[in-house]
């Protein structure tokens, strides 16, 4: 997105029109905003004249707004064009963010991975059964073992979306997946939306193969058609990575006419939709029946991504993509540089958990309902001063903070015993600092644990001897 | 490498001073090493001058052999910068040359691969009974499972090599640690040297990385000292990706001697060194005893790469790097863009498999012998006009074609049932045209009966209808 019209600045905003000085109330909430990742860095706001008219108060009112965000240094002005977004401090995180203390006694409440099913173990007895009929060939499928494309495929149909089996390409884990999908069709320069905030590790990839990030700025309410529209014309997207099946963080879910709208757009704009549904058969309540991304496709371009890891568990390392049956033999082939293929063994154990999957998708609705009531029921306890939506579905919790940032925040957590994902790490540009993630894919009485201790840590700041090491579970 | 010596140029040839006229041989000799890849491609040729005085012939033959070879496209010339090798029609391949039909009976003689040991099965069925330990972690452990990393630093430690488990990282396969220590290490325009025959996808992953590929001839004898060295410290190599131990495809093993050289040089020209030990573990015949090229190393610049697919099962997916604990745990970060972790069960797996280690290499290594035997057998039978040497270890045969080029070969065995890779596949710049590798990880039966098909195609060329459809089985 390279613009914000007037109008859409106007609905962004919730200014109190009492506040005095007016100018001041506006400043800030354009700042919190910038801050929230809902208004990209780098875009450029309306002329003072526009968002005057449009908000209906003086010129020198938005003036003097605007003033104070450059002072403050979000925003930027050059010489006849404009004033830009930017932010203060680009958070200069270290070397990597998602590296923590670890092997300590921290709770890991920067990751959101479930526990593993129940029923895990005997389909793992089972499958050990199904290995001698592979064990005289050379183990390698690169597109996936033609039994477990047919379960995946046929789920897909049971949603509502037909699929063939040529059309499902088995991967090693859905992050395996992105890197596959991006590495065979995002360029050097490429731009590539995503969503503000989400899935961290998707923009690393995205980084990695040199794609220019183009954050569209979302709310647990979900997607505006628009500010979505206007950034794929604007940026000319190659690609958008969106999840609109309980988007991580927020668990937002995308109803059918947003659906239908997106695909309608980037059809126009011919940009790529990657979309990850990691989470999509994880609602707890009742939701609205929406139909599949893909089922909203004319001309192949909506690209879906799926995993076992959070109906299942994430050790099993399986995921996979639904596609053409052409680009998924090209991505076969193109993992030949990877990983050439995904372990024989894991597929069969994740085709044998495909026989109970109604059950264990019952049964996982049941426990994150529960640990997230738990979660819910904590947070009011402990700090009724953050505010959050209650998701439907999906498996963590997206908090504004009342105060501070969620940076120190962390920092203060790891000292009282907590791993904390802050919101920095699910955008760009240090944006989202008033945004701490909680999963609650862990039981309810650690998350009741681990919430006493965040109180705490918010209360008495950073204490005693800091905790040392660094952690490598990633933030998925 | 940017230029060779008369000298070194003289030992390669191999020409029968009493042909007439001596030019042609001569000229024929120079194609031969430029085809088999023992000169690359786009090096500099001594001066005519100098080549004469070396080979002690007038200098007109050496002009009128340079003037043939010119002609037929194997010399290129520049004004003032003398002579350079190339080749006349890089074999301009199809999008990607590892495909090829498949699931229409043919032959997988194109793939490395041998089945699964008979251990595998027992050991699956033991480690399914370890998973309960993990089952309420996340499942991720990017650096791979400490249990797995002690019996891997172990077993180095047994080879001669003291290691700690924080040295190991454990991959999804070694094409997969290839992939990550080049992620990590090789950038746009770096030169990194191969062997000239060598694994093909490693090429890829440097390729894909922007690597300019310096090939190093070796052959079936193994590596020239003089040249390895002239090739880093021309080309300021930033890496060097070497299979010592067997390499695949020739089974050439490095002795002490030139393992030491060439970690010495490797010091002073500052290149990395990516060892390749995939086959390390295969030894068929009695072999002198050599020492880990990381036992050479004395300041970290050596890393090694081994897998669990040749003893065990490529089925696995599981490979590991050898290096300092610090690189390993930057690998570690590296992969949250790549795959996260491994799978939970394969590692267990492959930890129980080394329970019975040193049974296992001994089962394999009279599986191969005896594959290997039937093999030679049924070449000097069928194809009497074809050299090799039998390699002590591996489980591969790089064969000289006495005439034609092996990709022919390979079209018109595909039409008799088998599926081949021509010696370009292991080369770069479509060098490499005269071999053909042929795995021995087939039973006997399948062997024979594959070298009677390749006899036949040979003899009638391509026959009956084109074989249709491709296959995505790597050329491991």
């Amino acid at each position: 997105m390279r613009h914000l019209t007037a109008t859409q600045i106007a609905r962004l905003l919730d200014v109190d029109r009492t506040a005095r000085p007016y100018y001041r109330a506006l400043a800030q909430a354009v700042r919190g905003l910038i801050r929230d990742g809902q208004i990209p860095v780098h875009v450029r706001m309306p002329a003072e004249r526009h968002l005057a008219e449009t908000l209906q108060v003086s010129r020198t009112t938005v003036t003097a707004a605007y003033d104070q965000l450059r002072e403050q240094g979000y925003l930027g002005s050059r010489q006849g064009s404009g004033s830009w977004t930017s932010l203060p401090d680009p958070a200069t995180t270290s070397d990597n963010p998602w590296l923590s203390v670890d092997d300590d006694g921290l709770l890991q409440l920067h990751c959101a991975a479930p526990p593993a099913t129940s029923r895990l173990q005997p389909a793992m007895v089972a499958a050990v059964e199904d290995v001698p009929r592979y064990a005289m060939g050379t183990g390698y499928d690169p597109m996936g073992l033609p039994h477990l494309r047919e379960r995946i495929a046929a789920r897909y149909t049971e949603r509502g979306l037909a699929t063939r089996p040529e059309q499902i390409l088995v991967t090693t884990g859905s992050q395996h997946a992105i890197q596959l999908v991006m590495s065979l069709l995002v360029g050097q320069g490429d731009p590539v939306i995503v969503e503000s905030p989400t899935y961290p590790h998707a923009i690393d990839v995205a980084r990695q193969h040199g794609a220019r990030i183009v954050p569209v700025g979302i709310s647990q309410e979900g997607w505006q058609l628009d500010l979505v529209s206007a950034a794929m014309r604007q940026s000319g997207a190659r690609m958008a990575y969106l999840m609109p099946d309980f988007n991580n963080p927020t668990g937002a879910l995308m109803d059918d006419a947003t659906r239908a709208a997106i695909v309608g757009e980037a059809r126009r704009s011919d940009t790529i939709l990657l979309i990850d549904e990691t989470w999509a058969e994880l609602a707890m309540d009742e939701v609205p029946r929406t139909a599949a991304m893909a089922a909203f496709d004319t001309d192949s371009r909506v690209i879906s991504i799926g995993s076992a890891s959070k109906l299942w568990w994430g050790g099993l390392r399986i995921g996979w993509v639904r596609t053409t049956a052409a680009l998924a033999r090209r991505l076969a082939v193109q993992r030949s540089a990877v990983d050439i293929a995904s372990p024989v063994l894991e597929q069969l154990v994740v085709a044998r958990l495909f026989d109970e999957f109604a059950q264990t998708r019952a049964e996982r609705s049941r426990t994150l309902r529960a640990s997230r009531d738990a979660l819910v029921a904590a947070l009011r306890e402990h700090l009724p001063e953050w505010s959050f939506s209650v998701p439907r579905g999906g498996g963590t919790l997206w908090i504004r903070l009342d105060r501070g940032g969620a940076t120190p925040l962390a920092e203060a957590a790891a000292h009282h015993g907590v791993r904390l994902a802050p919101g920095p790490w699910f955008g760009v540009d240090g944006a989202l600092e008033g945004y701490l993630r909680l999963p609650f894919t862990q039981p309810p009485q650690v998350l009741a644990e681990g919430v006493a201790k965040i109180a705490e840590a918010r209360r008495r700041g950073p204490v005693g001897p800091r905790p040392t090491g660094a952690s490598l579970i990633p933030t998925v």
